[in-house]
Parts: structure tokens; sequence; C-alpha cells
């Protein structure tokens, strides 16, 4: 297969950290990238070049650009780093094959994308394109979150940000295996959809009884671990009305307010704690027979139905300067990039 | 041994909890005690009688008879939760012997102390009394968390508060662990005295160039661990700072400030957690193997003069509503009740 030689990106400004900690919301693209033909990455030893078919755009993407991500930016390569594609040239045996890839080495918000041979998921071939093109990210995530929340039997968790794509997939598996769901969102539109998903009991923090209720339902269902997506003072009041031995497993950071904490001492006599979690970091402890495990467990979910892709938005790339930010207001479904 | 039938005792006036979270600080006591002859407590199955020949005076006592302690206060019963005494009555061979304990079933700032035969510590008869009325809370804890801060062979911690009694044993581990202390105080007039005792580093908060400092050391020395009584905006930012993968873990609140979590981030990308230590959990966790291990090294480390006991001061016990008040505001020593 002849490659071009150039291809059209949406290329990086800025190298490393901004320090700033503004959250994920953008209202434009033109700070963070320019649209802008770059040379066709070359493929170096152990890596795989690959024809994007579809890119996700997940909050960790728009972090990303925005330099308030856990790894540094690099200046004039492309951004995006989770897509479904074909390999169209690399030392692998998957050349000429569908796959999902994190892009590790030149961003996938691009005609072409770079990344590890290694690193490389073949696709079913009954797997659908948005399905693959965000199996990464979110599921991965909830897949390995979930084993946390329902650590010991524990029969409930609570997850916040209830009604984002990962929500959705926290709240599926909570149903499937008997560890009921206790979802918080921002908006009591949002209450039935999520019941209708699995969710036991939907709070939403801006009602004016939502601490009432939510310790009362604290009381009754015991959940042990907290999802956090947002990092607000809701947050923090959910974790100190949460039962002995609560864990506050945050994960995102869709909030810009800093939570106070109100009562340190639940810490020391109720043993609470608060960690994060963060994707990159499990990948590197878990062995890579679990990985597969999970990945095939993950395209089975999709295919059979127990989980969907609620798309928002498919943003033409040469579009995405323009079109992007709106698109990532859309509530409840997620976004790609299509080259 | 005859007993009498009455004793003296600083009872208590509250059952269970406050609700309110001060913090250690108390400017009198009658809101919460009354100096009272009452019964001596019966023996029951299990348990000694101990006639108090000196008992400490521990934050967590104060914590604990302003009702915001880990368990519930109980009215009419005596407070204090840590003395050395002789045991003169029970189902224990150490009936006639000097001993140090917890005060389980009545407190011990009172002429005789009720608590479970189980629990009894006989002491060396080298060791000297205000060593050993204090020997368990603070020994005991600073031995605990020190063997959390040393994890992984790890080369240095923080302390903060680190004049108190609990604050300085940890100095002197540290010192004579190869495990460099960074004492955190609130007055430049501590430093020298923390340096003397062991302390590699003394930050000062009230310092211009607190952080600044606290950035250098870190960056220099890379503590994975601090250990903080405190829990105000100071040892948040402390933990901010500290290098990948630092732990928080709070044992103490002397501060009434809630801290907010600016960077909270970090619980994701560098692996930093926040947590709590609770001696009595501890002891729960561990083997009695440990226990008794842990406090024989406790005794030879004040016997060698390895830790000795600041006393601030020793109130008696019919004058403690008076003077125990302004006792406790005494900086950088301990506090005693003679009964």
């Amino acid at each position: 297969m002849s490659l071009p030689e150039t291809m059209r990106a949406l290329v990086q400004l800025h190298d490393g950290y901004s320090g700033t900690a503004e959250g994920p919301a953008i209202d434009t693209l033109e700070p963070y990238l320019e649209f802008r033909e770059v040379p066709v990455p070359q493929v170096g030893k152990g890596q795989a070049l690959i024809k994007v078919h579809l890119a996700a755009v997940n909050p960790s993407d728009l972090h990303f650009i925005k330099g308030e991500y856990g790894q540094p930016r690099v200046k004039d390569r492309p951004a995006g780093f989770e897509a479904v594609g074909e390999v169209v040239a690399g030392d692998t045996p998957f050349v000429g094959q569908r796959v999902s890839f994190f892009a590790a080495h030149s961003g996938c918000w691009a005609d072409y994308a770079l990344t590890d041979a290694a690193g490389l998921v073949p696709c079913r071939p009954d797997l659908a394109e948005a399905d693959a093109a965000g199996q990464l990210v979110n599921p991965l995530t909830a897949m390995a979150m979930f084993d946390i929340a329902r650590e010991g039997d524990v029969k409930s968790f609570i997850l916040n940000a209830a009604g984002s794509q990962l929500g959705k997939l926290l709240i599926g598996l909570g149903r499937d295996h008997d560890c009921a769901p206790i979802a918080v969102v921002r908006r009591t539109e949002q209450a039935d959809a999520l019941k209708e998903l699995g969710a036991a009991e939907v709070l939403v923090t801006s009602d004016d009884d939502f601490m009432d209720k939510a310790k009362g339902i604290m009381r009754a269902m015991k959940p042990r671990v907290l999802l956090d997506a947002v990092g607000d003072q809701h947050t923090a009041d959910l974790f100190f009305a949460m039962p002995n031995r609560a864990r506050w497993v945050n994960y995102g950071k869709l909030s810009t307010e800093p939570p106070k904490l109100s009562q340190m001492g639940q810490l020391i006599f109720q043993h609470k704690r608060i960690e994060g979690f963060w994707l990159t970091r499990w990948m590197q402890e878990v062995d890579q027979a679990t990985i597969g495990k999970t990945i095939a467990a993950v395209q089975e979910r999709f295919v059979s139905s127990a989980w969907t892709t609620d798309v928002a938005a498919v943003v033409p790339l040469g579009e995405a300067m323009d079109k992007l930010p709106a698109a990532t207001k859309i509530q409840d479904g997620k976004v790609f990039i299509k080259p």
C-alpha cells in the first residue's frame, strides 16, 4: 500500500504543562490546536502506523490539550489518544486489519496515527465502529473501577457524572453483576433514563433535599466506594455521609471547585480514604492476560448490547476547529472525530 | 488488700457525641467533667482493677471529653484513657504489680480504673513513672506510624506538630533508623531543640518562604509519607508539594480549619492518597506477638534514653478542674494527672 507524504491533523501548539486547573470544558480550540497539513509519521522499530477511521474525544483529551493531564504535551504533534482504524504499516502481523489503539507516538486526531505495535487491539468483525473507536479508555476504566467498587462482595456503589458515557458503562456493569449503582447527576431530567439503564437510585445535586436523601440511601444500601469524575464539594459531602471504610476514588475533575475536607476525623475513626484511579497506571500494573481478558469482555458486552455507545456527534476532521467545542457541550453522549 | 467503697474521679457529664469539631483545645473543663466522689468500680470477669499512680493527658482525651473522638462518651463514668498503676484486684497474675494500661471500662482520671485483664502491660522496674504513664498511646502510635513512613526503604518522612511528645518520639525513631525526619512546626523558637533531637530539617509554617523552602526540601529528600496531627491548609499544601506516591496519613486534628484539595489531579496522575491512622484499629489488626515486641522496644527506648518524656506539668487529681486547662496550653511537654 502506497502512503501519502502528508496528512491532515489537529496539531498541538504547546509543549508541556500549562499549570492551570480549569477542567475539560473548552469554548474554542484555537489556543491549543491548529488544523494543519503535516508529514505522515515514519514507522520506527516496534511501531505501527494506522489509517484512522474514527477517533474518540474523551475528557482526558481535553485535559491534555489544555496542558492539565498527567503527561506533557508535545508541540507540533497531533492530539487524540484513542481511535479505531486499519493498520497500514509496521512490524506487526495485524497489517491490513481493523484495530483499536491508544496513539502512543503520534495522535489520532489526524488521517494517520502512530503507536506501539504491541498495544494494538484487534476488533471483532461484529463490533460497531463507534464502539470500537471508544473501546479502550472508558470501557477499561469502567471494568477496572467496577472491580474496586465491588471488592469484598459489596452490594452497591456510588458514581457521579453518571450521565457520561463512562457513567452509563458503570451502571450497566452494576446492573448485570448485582452491585446496585447509586447514580449522582446534576439535572433532574437525567434521572429517568439512568433508572431505565439500571441505576438503583438517582441523586440530583440541585435538589434541595439532596444530602438528606443521600444519607438515607447510604444507610440503606451501604456503598463502600464512590467513583468520582467531578471532585466538587457535593462529592466530599457524599463521601463523609458514607459508611465506615468508604473509599473516595477520584478519576476526573469536571469541577474546578476545590472540595473541603470538613470531617477529617472520619479518615482516622471510620477508616475512610481518598485516592485516585488512572487507567495508564492500571495498565502498567496488571498483566497482559488480564488486559486481554478484559478487552474480550468489553467487546462481548458491546456486541451483545449489554453496553451501547450513545453518539452525540461525529465531527469531520476538517471541521473540528469550528465544530468540536459545541459538540463537546452536548449532554449525555459521546463525540467522535472522523478523518 | 481491702478497698475503699468510694473514690475521687473526674466524671463525664454527657453521653455520646457532641457533633462539634472544635479540636482538642480546652479553656475550661466545666462543660464536660465534674470532680466527684463515686463508687470504686466492681471487677467483673476477665477484668482488672488498678490503683492509679499517674495518668496521661493526651489530645485524644480532650477530643473524647468534648464528644469529638471515635467512641461515644458515657455519662457518669470517669474520663482518662491511659495510666500507670498497681493492680489491686482481678482475674490476673499481675495483682500487686505495676502496669501500664488503657482504661477500657472505667477511666483513669480517678483513684481507681477498670480495664480488661488481657490488656495489662507489665512495666520494667527501671522504667520511670512518667514514661510508664505514657508508654502506650504516643509510643505505640509512633512505632506503628514510623513503620508506615519508612515502608519501601524510604529515607525521609515529614511530620507536623513536631514539637509534641509524639512528634519528638517520631523524630527519635527517624534519627536512630536512618530515615531523616522533616519537622513542621508553627514557631521558629521550636526549631533548634528539634534539630538537636535529630530533625534533619525544620519547616516553620509562619515563615514567609515556608512553601518555597518546603518544595526545595521535598525535591532533595523525597519523603513518601506525611504524618499529620494538624489537618490544616498548610498540611494540604505540603502534601501537594510531595513527590509521586505520597501518602497523607492523618492521625489528629489540632486545627479546626477544613483543608481544601486544590490539586486533586495528583491523586490520579501522581498516585497520591489521603488516609487516617488510629491506634485502636492498629491494635485490633496486628497480632499479640507484634504488640508485645513493640511494647518491649518502647520500654527499652525509654530506659536507654533513646526517648525521654518532657513533663510540662503534673496536676493533682483534686485540682484538675482548676488547673488542667492552663496546663494543656504549656508548649512542648506532656501533662499528667496524679491521684
